[in-house]
């Protein structure tokens, strides 16, 4: 009977689907007994006899793959391919799938959410008014910003065309891939990441983790941002040095912050002393319908491989390629 | 020399142009000395030789105007009249004005910014990360849920326009005048407002405080709701019933709430204790260029007052109609 790890938590709690799925086609499988994103160490124990991956953001390095002589599949409940050692598993001849459209609508409103919230200082206010102290803030809404958003693709592109319906922000955009048609209702300016860290007032961050993005944001960087800036990281944990953003933020430098990812997961670190620092906990795709759509897309992926027919998720070259270039 | 006192506080903060407005007219003014929101009693004993009133929310009843021998106008900073004994002005030659649009954009954008927050329980998380937890929240984008927006002029029509942008949920609403040409990129669905509470997932309230509206949702109602229903307050305190609420959060009905507004303010109640309850200060118009505007257009009008001009912003009588049905 073939077998399925599933190490990304929660599965199937919001619908069932996947699971049968699996029952459906005499797939064996076993769910994250530890109920948090594993670490190396513990996926290599776990992943011994198993034929596919259902993998979530844990660490699928070349160690764990040399422990999992079965693995023919690992399957990305996501997008991100940071995790997954994209040159060992072609090496061992075991495949990747992924599932990058189906987060980046929920992905792409928290997202928005986050510009609404730490532009009117609702997050500050409402600690606040939680501890009984009641402080009107001024905000500023959309039309009256610059917002820069680096990388325009699945989830940059969304937010650029949830935003329209907010009057019209001054936009300026970068991608290493500028696509001049991602949303024609808006008057998008192309412009390299220095320009966005120096103009925008809300800068939003939408690229992968690779040996480019790694540590992108410094120090440096967040000096540079106007002294009201405002800063989202809903992409990949170590897009923004955590450690200097906290120490910027402690110094007075931006009026806010939200982080959704993290270098650690889960994340227990210094930004969460810094009140007008926003904090989520990897939630951007966390919506029922997209989740539900990534757990079945990738299931959908496994049972494929496992009863014979063509995969249609495989990560396309390029993503191969990114990583030969040194992550 | 003639008189203004200006009771809202903040004023003039971000932008002076209102001070120099009256300035430049050789008009005097005093900001209010205590830099909150007046009792009744206080705003009597300040009010007595001043020709103009720029007024925030404080009561102006008819004891207040009683001590006002000199009082012409009194011109709100702002949209709401409940504060204000229209039929006591106008026995005693009073003459209202208020800025009824220029609050509008910045309410309805806080508006989408809670209903995107409490959709993904943000400000759950936030208050877990900040205590170190790290909790996981599945939660719902805006295509999935039904909306019921109680209230369809100028704010809760902008609200519907901005959210547009995220797909198409379905849309309940209800206004006592509806208007069948708000928001034609959207299928509205007019329906009471009984239906609105049973049916919608986020209820937003958009109405005046009026007779009709002063405990508008009590017990009864929220209990109507569905058991994850989501309500927001952006419009007046008291419309909500708070006690009710609270004691209906508590019970663990309702996912959300989201409360700008209160019967008190400064608030410092029983749903600051509630997670799950958003709370902010009175902050719906408080984005600078809508702030601005609102105090530039109620000091012009009593500019044009004091200087013999036309006034513009005058109160309509449908506002005088309502008050004397009842509030």
């Amino acid at each position: 009977m073939p077998k399925a790890l599933i190490t990304t938590v929660p599965f199937g709690d919001k619908n069932r689907l996947p699971l049968e799925l699996l029952e459906a086609a005499g797939i064996e499988y076993l769910i994250n007994p530890l109920g948090r994103k594993l670490k190396e160490d513990e996926l290599a124990e776990m992943v011994t006899d198993f034929d596919v991956l259902i993998a979530g953001t844990e660490p699928i390095t070349d160690k764990v793959m040399g422990r999992a002589s079965q693995l023919k599949l690992i399957s990305r409940v996501g997008i991100g391919l940071d995790s997954v050692d994209l040159l060992a598993a072609e090496r061992r001849g075991i495949q990747v799938s992924y599932t990058p459209d189906a987060p980046a609508p929920a992905v792409a409103e928290l997202t928005v959410g986050f510009m609404l919230t730490l532009l009117r200082s609702v997050h500050v206010a409402n600690a606040q008014m939680h501890r009984g102290e009641w402080h009107r803030h001024f905000g500023r809404r959309i039309p009256e910003v610059t917002i820069g958003i680096i990388g325009t693709g699945r989830i940059g592109g969304r937010v650029l065309r949830r935003l329209a319906g907010f009057g019209t922000p001054r936009i300026l955009v970068n991608d290493i891939h500028p696509d001049q048609t991602i949303a024609p209702e808006l008057k998008l300016e192309w412009v390299g990441k220095e320009e966005i860290y120096r103009h925008a007032d809300v800068i939003s961050l939408h690229v992968p983790l690779t040996v480019h993005t790694k540590n992108m944001i410094r120090r440096e960087h967040l000096l540079q941002m106007k002294p009201d800036a405002i800063i989202i990281n809903t992409s990949r944990g170590g897009v923004i040095n955590e450690h200097d953003l906290a120490e910027v933020l402690n110094a007075g430098h931006l009026s806010g912050a939200a982080i959704d990812v993290f270098e650690q997961e889960p994340y227990a670190g210094e930004l969460a002393q810094i009140d007008r620092c926003l904090l989520t906990s990897h939630m951007g795709s966390m919506s029922v319908d997209c989740r539900t759509r990534m757990e079945i897309e990738a299931t959908e992926e496994a049972v494929r491989l496992l009863t014979g027919q063509a995969l249609q998720g495989l990560v396309p070259p390029e993503e191969y390629e990114v990583q030969r270039q040194g992550l």
